[in-house]
């Protein structure tokens, strides 16, 4: 038996949540059975989308469950393994996230070859937040030469892909955040104009002074605001890849949507929404590229890391209000 | 000369126009010149995009200008001929509405084939309308088999070419109108869930009852409620084409948008505005099919007609009332 902490959610949270929605626990973990294999989660993911599932509400996902641990993207190391394929020592990642430890049967983990990044690194840039960067640009918004590539929280873990990927592509990016760290960041990593929304009372207006001639593709990762002033800016045929609106994740009471929808038909606007998981197909492609950029120094990252199992709803609370530069993780051992 | 009567914009509505915006007036218009046609106009049509040319603001077309005749679609006879191509007697389109006669350079005007269909239908179900709707939800909405679609203003138009044209190629047609006779006519032409939106106090609820499995493609006349009610019966993977929001024309200040606009991204949602001018190349597969459904009897369509150019203002007035079953016209002799 071995003894691992996991945080479970205790209630459900209205509006933002705090510290008491959560739990933590400590289960024993018998050794793994045959076709099982035990891993000590090395790194573990907080993402926005989980403040969804911690509502009584059938989504894309199902909800988590009242007293059980939350699950969600972690990297591990196999400490035991009752399956051949596996050996002591294998990195794998998984969905087992919110915990140190568990068993699972062996095709509920992957092994995961680093291609020589640090493993944490397939929980943010070259994970999923990276993917849906990577797929929200090339897929969804469609992006062509040419185009003026706007993005909303752009130091984030997702934004900050994306204004990377759209910069190593030759693309004149517009970037939003919140205080001058983040801005010194944005600019460190090559974004043309970057915007501190919290320094601006009119977004539209800063947004037609950093981009005069317009935008053809926004990417949403916060909707308010800056889905007026990407509206307003926009130029015919704009692309709009609507990733996720943090602005209501803690709404109790949804806000009015953005008054000036309709200059989509004067303008022939798209927009469309989407989730990662409609795009694992692309994971291989975005990986290559990944791997040129990388090389050629047209990438970097950031992480904000919070250490041990009993502060990832502290991780998890930070996304809300701004905390992270980054990616969001949570050491646990 | 000819003395031919034309409608002028005397002054640029605020809100909803009324009969003061409008001037008629009296022009001679002498013997057409060599390479010039003379045409009497024998109907026009009133849009509800017109409204937006009223305002001095530049959008996809250009304002009107005061003390001008107005513009827009028409078909008429040619009266007298400066140009070898035509011919008096020969039937022509032109988009030089909103008066009775002009005279134009022959490559200003269209010779028209009726295809056997009275000409005034070449100002709706075979003309822009038509078009609107055949370009929206084939190329727009990407129409599949199996699609459930709903359709707002489907007495209108445009909306009772898609309520149509979805219903002869084998789909589950919701549509929305208001009042007993819209309602009837949507029965009649085979909308299998036909909503009278002005009964109604909860149109998301009337359209859960209608398509308690959801929807896959919603065509937008009208934004508003409406849009809403559509976001909510939405099924993954949902394609909204957005023709234009009637609530929205006259507005002085614009209302919000809908608040649950974020369910785009958990259902994936596509939403997509369009202007019927990018889609002219689809004119010729358009006539084609229509020419099929009008032999299968599987469309018809309605006219409401205003006689006499002193008419016009009051019928394009008519449309914001609700007061037009099918296409609005103006029959000028």
């Amino acid at each position: 038996m071995t003894a691992y902490r996991e945080i479970r959610l205790k209630s459900r949270p209205v509006g933002l949540p705090t510290a008491a929605n959560f739990e933590l626990a400590s289960v024993d973990v018998p050794a793994p059975g045959a076709g099982e294999v035990q891993v000590k989660n090395l790194w573990m993911t907080v993402d926005p989308y989980m403040r969804g599932r911690m509502n009584d509400v059938q989504s894309y996902t199902p909800p988590f469950a009242l007293g059980k641990p939350l699950d969600g993207g972690a990297v591990g190391e196999v400490v035991a393994s009752g399956d051949p394929s596996f050996k002591v020592g294998d990195l794998v990642q998984s969905g087992l996230g919110w915990r140190e430890g568990f068993n699972a049967p062996a095709a509920g983990v992957q092994k995961l070859d680093t291609m020589g990044l640090p493993p944490q690194t397939f929980l943010g840039a070259a994970g999923m937040p990276g993917l849906t960067a990577y797929a929200g640009l090339l897929k969804i918004a469609a992006l062509k030469d040419g185009d003026v590539v706007f993005v909303s929280g752009a130091a984030g873990a997702v934004g900050s892909m994306v204004a990377q990927i759209a910069k190593a592509k030759g693309h004149t990016v517009i970037g939003t955040a919140g205080g001058a760290d983040k801005i010194a960041f944005l600019k460190s990593i090559g974004v043309d104009h970057a915007i501190d929304y919290k320094a601006e009372t009119d977004l539209t207006a800063a947004l037609a002074k950093a981009a005069p001639g317009g935008i053809d593709v926004y990417f949403d990762n916060v909707g308010g605001d800056h889905l007026v002033a990407a509206l307003n800016a926009a130029r015919p045929f704009a692309r709009f890849a609507l990733c996720g609106a943090i602005s209501m994740y803690n709404a109790t009471q949804l806000p009015p949507g953005p008054s000036n929808l309709v200059q989509m038909v004067g303008k022939q606007i798209r927009m469309e929404g989407f989730i990662v998981s409609s795009s694992w197909d692309m994971m291989p492609a975005f990986h290559r590229d990944l791997a040129q950029w990388v090389k050629e120094g047209k990438l970097t990252w950031k992480e904000t890391v919070f250490e041990g199992i009993e502060k990832a709803p502290d991780a998890f609370l930070g996304l809300f209000s701004g905390g992270n530069l980054g990616k969001m993780l949570v050491k646990l051992s």
